[in-house]
Protein backbone atom coordinates (compact mmCIF):
# COMPACT_ATOMS: atom_id res chain seq x y z
CA UNK A 1 0.00 0.00 0.00
CA UNK A 2 1.04 3.39 -0.98
CA UNK A 3 0.12 6.22 1.51
CA UNK A 4 0.50 10.26 0.11
CA UNK A 5 -1.10 12.90 1.83
CA UNK A 6 -1.93 16.39 0.90
CA UNK A 7 -1.27 18.67 3.15
CA UNK A 8 -3.77 21.04 1.64
CA UNK A 9 -6.33 20.02 -0.72
CA UNK A 10 -4.68 22.11 -3.36
CA UNK A 11 -1.65 19.59 -2.86
CA UNK A 12 -4.27 16.93 -3.95
CA UNK A 13 -3.23 15.31 -8.04
CA UNK A 14 -5.57 16.47 -10.36
CA UNK A 15 -6.23 12.93 -11.40
CA UNK A 16 -7.54 10.97 -7.99
CA UNK A 17 -8.84 8.12 -10.37
CA UNK A 18 -8.17 4.76 -8.47
CA UNK A 19 -7.11 6.04 -5.09
CA UNK A 20 -8.80 5.70 -2.03
CA UNK A 21 -9.18 9.37 -0.02
CA UNK A 22 -9.90 10.12 3.13
CA UNK A 23 -10.77 13.71 3.07
CA UNK A 24 -9.27 15.20 6.80
CA UNK A 25 -11.18 18.66 8.14
CA UNK A 26 -10.76 17.83 11.91
CA UNK A 27 -12.41 21.46 12.77
CA UNK A 28 -14.60 20.81 12.04
CA UNK A 29 -16.45 19.23 8.96
CA UNK A 30 -14.99 15.95 8.88
CA UNK A 31 -15.49 15.77 13.12
CA UNK A 32 -19.21 17.08 12.31
CA UNK A 33 -19.99 14.41 10.08
CA UNK A 34 -19.13 11.41 11.94
CA UNK A 35 -20.74 13.36 14.58
CA UNK A 36 -23.90 13.39 12.92
CA UNK A 37 -23.64 9.97 11.39
CA UNK A 38 -22.82 8.49 15.28
CA UNK A 39 -26.22 10.46 16.48
CA UNK A 40 -28.28 8.60 13.85
CA UNK A 41 -28.66 11.20 10.97
CA UNK A 42 -29.76 9.70 7.43
CA UNK A 43 -26.95 11.18 5.85
CA UNK A 44 -24.96 13.79 5.72
CA UNK A 45 -24.30 15.68 2.02
CA UNK A 46 -21.89 17.85 1.52
CA UNK A 47 -22.42 21.01 -0.80
CA UNK A 48 -19.97 23.85 -1.45
CA UNK A 49 -22.02 26.46 -2.06
CA UNK A 50 -24.51 28.44 0.26
CA UNK A 51 -27.25 28.61 -2.15
CA UNK A 52 -27.23 24.88 -3.90
CA UNK A 53 -26.86 23.91 -0.23
CA UNK A 54 -30.23 25.68 1.02
CA UNK A 55 -31.99 24.21 -2.38
CA UNK A 56 -30.88 21.09 -1.53
CA UNK A 57 -32.30 20.85 1.90
CA UNK A 58 -35.70 22.09 0.66
CA UNK A 59 -36.03 19.61 -2.08
CA UNK A 60 -34.71 17.09 0.56
CA UNK A 61 -36.62 18.23 3.80
CA UNK A 62 -33.00 17.65 5.15
CA UNK A 63 -31.51 19.64 7.99
CA UNK A 64 -29.64 21.95 6.42
CA UNK A 65 -26.33 23.06 8.50
CA UNK A 66 -22.60 24.65 8.06
CA UNK A 67 -21.25 27.79 8.35
CA UNK A 68 -19.25 31.15 6.89
CA UNK A 69 -16.36 32.56 9.25
CA UNK A 70 -17.13 29.60 11.47
CA UNK A 71 -20.88 31.16 12.26
CA UNK A 72 -24.50 29.49 10.61
CA UNK A 73 -25.47 31.73 7.97
CA UNK A 74 -29.03 33.02 7.81
CA UNK A 75 -31.65 30.94 7.38
CA UNK A 76 -29.81 27.56 8.51
CA UNK A 77 -30.61 25.15 11.23
CA UNK A 78 -27.72 24.18 12.84
CA UNK A 79 -24.13 25.28 12.49
CA UNK A 80 -21.08 23.23 12.05
CA UNK A 81 -20.05 22.44 15.79
CA UNK A 82 -20.31 18.73 16.53
CA UNK A 83 -22.53 19.42 19.40
CA UNK A 84 -25.34 20.79 17.23
CA UNK A 85 -25.43 16.99 15.85
CA UNK A 86 -26.97 15.43 18.62
CA UNK A 87 -29.84 12.28 18.21
CA UNK A 88 -32.38 14.73 19.39
CA UNK A 89 -31.84 17.09 16.48
CA UNK A 90 -30.64 14.93 13.79
CA UNK A 91 -31.89 11.25 14.43
CA UNK A 92 -33.67 9.94 11.52
CA UNK A 93 -33.10 12.83 9.01
CA UNK A 94 -31.04 13.64 6.02
CA UNK A 95 -28.47 16.80 6.84
CA UNK A 96 -27.42 19.12 4.01
CA UNK A 97 -24.30 20.21 5.30
CA UNK A 98 -21.88 23.54 3.43
CA UNK A 99 -18.73 24.73 4.91
CA UNK A 100 -15.73 26.67 3.68
CA UNK A 101 -12.79 24.14 3.75
CA UNK A 102 -14.31 20.72 4.64
CA UNK A 103 -17.13 20.75 1.48
CA UNK A 104 -14.92 22.20 -1.45
CA UNK A 105 -11.93 19.65 -0.54
CA UNK A 106 -14.32 16.58 -1.11
CA UNK A 107 -15.63 18.54 -5.10
CA UNK A 108 -11.61 18.24 -5.61
CA UNK A 109 -11.84 14.37 -4.85
CA UNK A 110 -15.21 13.32 -6.45
CA UNK A 111 -13.03 10.97 -9.39
CA UNK A 112 -11.60 9.06 -6.58
CA UNK A 113 -12.60 4.97 -6.68
CA UNK A 114 -13.20 5.59 -2.85
CA UNK A 115 -14.18 8.83 -0.56
CA UNK A 116 -13.94 8.72 3.06
CA UNK A 117 -14.40 11.20 5.37
CA UNK A 118 -11.67 11.09 8.55
CA UNK A 119 -11.12 12.91 11.37
CA UNK A 120 -9.52 12.65 14.66
CA UNK A 121 -12.61 10.99 16.15
CA UNK A 122 -12.51 8.17 13.98
CA UNK A 123 -8.82 7.32 12.56
CA UNK A 124 -8.39 3.57 13.75
CA UNK A 125 -11.72 2.92 12.13
CA UNK A 126 -11.01 4.91 8.60
CA UNK A 127 -7.08 3.20 9.06
CA UNK A 128 -8.54 -0.13 9.54
CA UNK A 129 -11.19 -0.18 6.68
CA UNK A 130 -8.54 1.08 4.65
CA UNK A 131 -6.06 -1.63 5.47
CA UNK A 132 -8.82 -4.65 5.20
CA UNK A 133 -10.27 -2.95 1.77
CA UNK A 134 -6.62 -4.40 -0.25
CA UNK A 135 -6.18 -0.15 -1.72
CA UNK A 136 -3.37 -0.30 -3.26
CA UNK A 137 -3.38 3.69 -3.33
CA UNK A 138 -4.37 5.92 0.04
CA UNK A 139 -4.03 9.24 -0.37
CA UNK A 140 -4.88 11.53 2.62
CA UNK A 141 -6.68 14.65 1.87
CA UNK A 142 -6.27 17.73 4.59
CA UNK A 143 -8.58 20.08 3.82
CA UNK A 144 -6.30 23.16 5.41
CA UNK A 145 -7.57 26.55 5.91
CA UNK A 146 -8.12 29.07 3.36
CA UNK A 147 -5.31 27.31 1.39
CA UNK A 148 -3.03 26.90 4.41
CA UNK A 149 -1.71 23.52 5.61
CA UNK A 150 -3.58 23.66 8.89
CA UNK A 151 -2.38 21.53 12.02
CA UNK A 152 -5.11 19.61 13.06
CA UNK A 153 -5.87 18.12 9.84
CA UNK A 154 -1.82 17.39 9.32
CA UNK A 155 -2.27 16.08 13.09
CA UNK A 156 -4.93 13.42 11.70
CA UNK A 157 -3.44 12.53 8.35
CA UNK A 158 -0.28 11.59 10.54
CA UNK A 159 -2.86 9.68 12.68
CA UNK A 160 -4.28 7.30 10.29
CA UNK A 161 -0.94 6.92 8.24
CA UNK A 162 0.59 5.75 11.70
CA UNK A 163 -2.23 3.48 12.12
CA UNK A 164 -2.01 2.01 8.73
CA UNK A 165 1.64 1.28 9.01
CA UNK A 166 0.94 -1.25 11.96
CA UNK A 167 -1.84 -2.60 9.66
CA UNK A 168 -0.23 -3.05 6.30
CA UNK A 169 2.49 -3.10 4.52
CA UNK A 170 2.83 0.95 3.91
CA UNK A 171 5.37 3.08 1.89
CA UNK A 172 4.72 6.69 2.61
CA UNK A 173 5.39 10.11 0.50
CA UNK A 174 7.86 12.66 2.25
CA UNK A 175 4.56 14.16 2.91
CA UNK A 176 3.40 11.00 5.11
CA UNK A 177 6.89 10.60 7.25
CA UNK A 178 5.76 14.95 8.04
CA UNK A 179 2.61 14.05 9.19
CA UNK A 180 3.47 10.91 11.18
CA UNK A 181 5.92 12.77 12.87
CA UNK A 182 3.76 15.66 13.78
CA UNK A 183 1.03 13.62 15.01
CA UNK A 184 3.47 11.51 17.17
CA UNK A 185 5.08 15.16 18.81
CA UNK A 186 1.52 15.73 19.28
CA UNK A 187 -0.31 12.43 20.67
CA UNK A 188 -0.04 13.41 24.32
CA UNK A 189 -1.94 16.68 24.04
CA UNK A 190 -4.01 16.99 20.80
CA UNK A 191 -6.65 19.49 22.61
CA UNK A 192 -3.29 21.87 23.40
CA UNK A 193 -2.26 21.76 19.57
CA UNK A 194 -5.58 22.02 18.59
CA UNK A 195 -6.42 25.21 21.10
CA UNK A 196 -3.16 26.38 19.52
CA UNK A 197 -3.59 26.02 15.80
CA UNK A 198 -5.11 29.01 13.38
CA UNK A 199 -8.39 27.29 13.19
CA UNK A 200 -8.39 26.82 17.11
CA UNK A 201 -7.81 30.52 17.92
CA UNK A 202 -10.39 31.84 15.41
CA UNK A 203 -13.10 29.56 16.80
CA UNK A 204 -11.91 30.60 20.44
CA UNK A 205 -12.85 34.25 19.35
CA UNK A 206 -16.20 33.97 18.25
CA UNK A 207 -17.23 31.71 21.79
CA UNK A 208 -17.31 28.29 19.70
CA UNK A 209 -13.75 27.06 21.39
CA UNK A 210 -15.80 24.88 23.21
CA UNK A 211 -15.48 22.56 19.48
CA UNK A 212 -11.82 22.33 20.09
CA UNK A 213 -12.29 19.37 22.59
CA UNK A 214 -15.17 18.01 20.88
CA UNK A 215 -13.00 17.48 17.99
CA UNK A 216 -10.02 16.71 19.70
CA UNK A 217 -11.24 13.06 21.06
CA UNK A 218 -9.19 10.10 19.25
CA UNK A 219 -10.86 7.67 18.49
CA UNK A 220 -13.95 7.98 20.25
CA UNK A 221 -16.42 7.36 17.46
CA UNK A 222 -15.41 4.40 15.59
CA UNK A 223 -17.27 5.00 12.55
CA UNK A 224 -16.48 4.23 8.67
CA UNK A 225 -17.93 6.75 6.83
CA UNK A 226 -17.86 6.89 3.22
CA UNK A 227 -19.52 8.85 0.07
CA UNK A 228 -22.15 6.71 -1.78
CA UNK A 229 -23.32 7.43 -5.49
CA UNK A 230 -25.55 10.08 -4.66
CA UNK A 231 -22.94 11.90 -3.01
CA UNK A 232 -24.22 11.62 0.05
CA UNK A 233 -21.85 10.09 3.68
CA UNK A 234 -23.19 7.17 5.07
CA UNK A 235 -21.66 5.20 8.39
CA UNK A 236 -20.49 2.04 5.90
CA UNK A 237 -19.98 -1.27 8.08
CA UNK A 238 -16.30 -1.17 9.95
CA UNK B 1 8.65 37.60 15.01
CA UNK B 2 6.06 35.71 12.93
CA UNK B 3 7.24 32.33 11.30
CA UNK B 4 5.67 30.88 8.77
CA UNK B 5 6.32 27.90 6.68
CA UNK B 6 5.66 27.23 2.96
CA UNK B 7 5.63 23.77 2.11
CA UNK B 8 6.07 23.83 -1.00
CA UNK B 9 6.90 26.97 -3.56
CA UNK B 10 3.05 27.08 -4.51
CA UNK B 11 1.95 27.40 -1.41
CA UNK B 12 3.86 30.70 -0.74
CA UNK B 13 1.52 33.92 -0.88
CA UNK B 14 1.28 35.84 -3.71
CA UNK B 15 2.24 38.79 -2.36
CA UNK B 16 5.60 38.29 -0.20
CA UNK B 17 6.97 42.39 0.04
CA UNK B 18 7.67 43.19 3.53
CA UNK B 19 9.14 39.50 3.87
CA UNK B 20 12.16 38.10 4.99
CA UNK B 21 12.33 35.52 3.06
CA UNK B 22 14.48 31.98 3.07
CA UNK B 23 14.27 29.44 0.33
CA UNK B 24 15.30 26.10 0.78
CA UNK B 25 16.26 23.51 -1.46
CA UNK B 26 18.48 21.15 0.45
CA UNK B 27 18.74 18.36 -2.19
CA UNK B 28 20.50 20.28 -3.61
CA UNK B 29 19.96 24.05 -5.10
CA UNK B 30 20.56 25.55 -1.87
CA UNK B 31 22.57 23.54 -0.24
CA UNK B 32 24.78 23.77 -3.53
CA UNK B 33 25.21 27.60 -3.13
CA UNK B 34 26.40 27.46 0.09
CA UNK B 35 28.85 25.09 -0.91
CA UNK B 36 29.84 27.44 -4.05
CA UNK B 37 29.87 30.78 -1.98
CA UNK B 38 32.01 29.06 1.04
CA UNK B 39 34.74 27.49 -1.73
CA UNK B 40 34.82 30.90 -2.68
CA UNK B 41 32.54 31.65 -6.02
CA UNK B 42 32.25 35.24 -7.16
CA UNK B 43 28.36 35.27 -6.29
CA UNK B 44 25.80 32.36 -7.31
CA UNK B 45 22.92 33.55 -10.22
CA UNK B 46 20.08 31.48 -10.16
CA UNK B 47 18.00 31.07 -13.24
CA UNK B 48 15.11 28.95 -13.91
CA UNK B 49 15.47 28.73 -17.37
CA UNK B 50 18.00 26.90 -19.26
CA UNK B 51 18.51 28.94 -22.20
CA UNK B 52 18.84 31.96 -19.71
CA UNK B 53 21.05 30.45 -17.81
CA UNK B 54 23.37 29.35 -20.58
CA UNK B 55 23.48 33.36 -21.88
CA UNK B 56 24.32 34.60 -18.69
CA UNK B 57 27.02 32.71 -18.03
CA UNK B 58 27.88 33.64 -21.45
CA UNK B 59 27.76 36.89 -20.65
CA UNK B 60 29.36 37.24 -17.91
CA UNK B 61 32.14 34.61 -18.21
CA UNK B 62 30.59 32.37 -15.23
CA UNK B 63 30.65 28.70 -14.81
CA UNK B 64 27.47 26.80 -15.66
CA UNK B 65 25.96 24.55 -13.27
CA UNK B 66 22.60 22.55 -12.71
CA UNK B 67 20.45 19.47 -13.75
CA UNK B 68 17.39 18.78 -15.32
CA UNK B 69 16.07 14.91 -14.18
CA UNK B 70 19.42 15.54 -11.31
CA UNK B 71 21.79 14.91 -14.10
CA UNK B 72 23.99 18.07 -15.86
CA UNK B 73 22.11 19.59 -18.84
CA UNK B 74 24.46 19.31 -22.30
CA UNK B 75 26.98 22.08 -22.65
CA UNK B 76 26.88 22.41 -18.58
CA UNK B 77 29.95 23.03 -16.52
CA UNK B 78 29.10 21.62 -13.70
CA UNK B 79 25.70 20.00 -12.05
CA UNK B 80 23.92 20.22 -9.20
CA UNK B 81 26.52 18.07 -6.60
CA UNK B 82 27.70 20.18 -4.29
CA UNK B 83 31.04 17.90 -4.98
CA UNK B 84 31.43 19.83 -7.78
CA UNK B 85 32.02 23.38 -6.38
CA UNK B 86 34.67 22.69 -4.74
CA UNK B 87 38.03 25.77 -4.54
CA UNK B 88 39.81 24.24 -7.31
CA UNK B 89 36.32 24.74 -10.03
CA UNK B 90 35.13 27.64 -8.66
CA UNK B 91 37.56 30.28 -6.42
CA UNK B 92 36.91 33.83 -7.66
CA UNK B 93 34.15 32.34 -10.56
CA UNK B 94 31.03 33.71 -10.70
CA UNK B 95 28.75 30.46 -11.23
CA UNK B 96 24.89 30.55 -12.94
CA UNK B 97 22.77 28.39 -11.40
CA UNK B 98 19.55 26.49 -13.13
CA UNK B 99 18.03 23.87 -11.41
CA UNK B 100 14.18 22.48 -11.37
CA UNK B 101 12.59 23.24 -8.12
CA UNK B 102 15.37 25.59 -6.05
CA UNK B 103 15.63 28.60 -9.08
CA UNK B 104 12.04 28.26 -9.38
CA UNK B 105 11.40 28.94 -5.96
CA UNK B 106 13.71 31.97 -6.32
CA UNK B 107 11.49 33.26 -9.22
CA UNK B 108 8.71 33.17 -6.79
CA UNK B 109 9.59 35.01 -3.79
CA UNK B 110 11.39 37.79 -6.13
CA UNK B 111 9.31 40.51 -4.42
CA UNK B 112 10.18 40.23 -0.82
CA UNK B 113 12.13 42.15 1.52
CA UNK B 114 15.00 40.26 1.65
CA UNK B 115 15.93 36.31 0.28
CA UNK B 116 18.07 34.15 1.60
CA UNK B 117 19.57 30.37 0.68
CA UNK B 118 18.74 28.27 3.77
CA UNK B 119 20.09 24.86 3.52
CA UNK B 120 20.96 22.11 6.57
CA UNK B 121 24.28 23.18 6.21
CA UNK B 122 23.92 26.74 7.45
CA UNK B 123 20.65 26.77 9.06
CA UNK B 124 22.05 28.18 12.29
CA UNK B 125 23.59 31.07 10.31
CA UNK B 126 20.68 31.88 8.75
CA UNK B 127 17.90 32.10 11.74
CA UNK B 128 20.75 33.74 13.95
CA UNK B 129 20.80 36.42 11.12
CA UNK B 130 17.21 36.51 11.02
CA UNK B 131 16.85 37.34 14.51
CA UNK B 132 18.91 40.04 14.81
CA UNK B 133 17.43 41.81 11.65
CA UNK B 134 14.68 42.86 13.55
CA UNK B 135 12.72 40.97 10.76
CA UNK B 136 8.78 41.22 12.00
CA UNK B 137 7.63 38.20 8.96
CA UNK B 138 10.03 35.61 8.46
CA UNK B 139 8.24 33.01 5.45
CA UNK B 140 10.64 29.94 5.15
CA UNK B 141 10.06 28.73 1.35
CA UNK B 142 10.20 24.86 1.04
CA UNK B 143 11.04 24.11 -2.74
CA UNK B 144 9.82 20.84 -2.64
CA UNK B 145 10.23 18.48 -5.43
CA UNK B 146 8.33 18.35 -8.63
CA UNK B 147 5.29 20.48 -6.63
CA UNK B 148 5.38 17.65 -3.48
CA UNK B 149 5.76 18.44 -0.43
CA UNK B 150 9.43 17.25 0.34
CA UNK B 151 10.94 15.60 3.97
CA UNK B 152 14.28 17.41 3.29
CA UNK B 153 13.26 20.41 2.40
CA UNK B 154 10.91 20.76 5.55
CA UNK B 155 13.40 19.18 7.97
CA UNK B 156 15.83 22.16 6.99
CA UNK B 157 12.90 24.48 7.43
CA UNK B 158 12.37 22.96 10.85
CA UNK B 159 15.29 23.39 11.83
CA UNK B 160 15.69 26.88 10.75
CA UNK B 161 12.73 27.41 12.96
CA UNK B 162 13.38 25.44 15.91
CA UNK B 163 16.66 27.93 16.11
CA UNK B 164 14.60 31.08 15.77
CA UNK B 165 12.29 29.97 18.78
CA UNK B 166 15.54 29.94 21.18
CA UNK B 167 16.78 33.36 19.70
CA UNK B 168 13.69 35.63 19.62
CA UNK B 169 10.23 35.83 20.61
CA UNK B 170 8.99 33.98 17.50
CA UNK B 171 5.15 33.09 16.95
CA UNK B 172 4.62 29.75 14.58
CA UNK B 173 1.94 29.77 11.85
CA UNK B 174 0.31 25.74 11.89
CA UNK B 175 2.87 24.68 9.30
CA UNK B 176 6.07 26.36 11.15
CA UNK B 177 4.96 24.03 13.66
CA UNK B 178 4.31 21.44 11.54
CA UNK B 179 8.16 21.84 10.00
CA UNK B 180 9.57 21.64 13.35
CA UNK B 181 7.75 18.46 14.87
CA UNK B 182 9.50 16.80 11.34
CA UNK B 183 12.78 18.16 12.49
CA UNK B 184 12.76 17.09 16.35
CA UNK B 185 11.86 13.32 14.64
CA UNK B 186 14.50 13.06 12.64
CA UNK B 187 17.29 15.39 13.85
CA UNK B 188 19.37 12.35 15.17
CA UNK B 189 19.61 10.56 11.86
CA UNK B 190 19.50 13.52 8.83
CA UNK B 191 21.20 11.61 6.39
CA UNK B 192 18.88 8.06 7.34
CA UNK B 193 15.78 11.19 6.73
CA UNK B 194 17.64 12.06 3.17
CA UNK B 195 18.42 8.77 2.12
CA UNK B 196 14.62 7.60 2.32
CA UNK B 197 13.12 10.98 1.02
CA UNK B 198 11.78 10.75 -2.72
CA UNK B 199 14.36 13.16 -3.55
CA UNK B 200 17.03 10.94 -2.22
CA UNK B 201 16.12 7.32 -4.01
CA UNK B 202 15.89 9.13 -7.07
CA UNK B 203 19.04 10.95 -6.49
CA UNK B 204 20.90 7.11 -5.67
CA UNK B 205 19.04 6.13 -8.32
CA UNK B 206 21.15 7.76 -11.02
CA UNK B 207 24.38 7.26 -9.22
CA UNK B 208 24.65 10.36 -6.81
CA UNK B 209 23.48 9.38 -3.34
CA UNK B 210 26.60 10.43 -2.22
CA UNK B 211 24.89 14.10 -2.17
CA UNK B 212 22.46 13.46 0.68
CA UNK B 213 25.49 12.80 2.92
CA UNK B 214 26.84 16.41 1.66
CA UNK B 215 23.76 18.06 2.21
CA UNK B 216 22.86 16.28 5.45
CA UNK B 217 25.63 18.39 7.53
CA UNK B 218 23.93 20.17 9.63
CA UNK B 219 25.89 23.77 10.63
CA UNK B 220 29.23 22.50 8.73
CA UNK B 221 28.91 25.54 6.53
CA UNK B 222 28.04 28.43 9.07
CA UNK B 223 27.67 31.45 6.15
CA UNK B 224 24.96 33.66 5.38
CA UNK B 225 23.67 33.85 2.09
CA UNK B 226 21.24 36.21 0.20
CA UNK B 227 20.42 37.52 -3.16
CA UNK B 228 21.93 40.93 -3.92
CA UNK B 229 20.20 43.42 -6.12
CA UNK B 230 21.26 42.22 -8.94
CA UNK B 231 19.34 38.59 -8.29
CA UNK B 232 22.67 37.14 -7.16
CA UNK B 233 23.26 35.28 -4.04
CA UNK B 234 26.50 36.14 -2.04
CA UNK B 235 27.92 36.02 1.35
CA UNK B 236 26.64 38.67 3.38
CA UNK B 237 28.74 39.15 7.00
CA UNK B 238 27.01 36.91 9.54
Amino acid sequence: MRVDVALTAALAPADVSGLHVVVIDVLRASSTIVTALAAGADGVAPEADLDAAAARARAGGALLGGEREGLPPPGFDLGNSPADYDAAACAGRPVVLCTTNGTRAVQAVRGAARVMAGALLNAEATAAALACSGARDVLLVCAGSRGRVSAEDTAAAGCIAGSLALQAAAEFSDAGRVAIAHFDAWRHDLPGLLRRSEAGRRLAAIGLGADVGDCARVDTLPRVVELDGGGVFREVPA
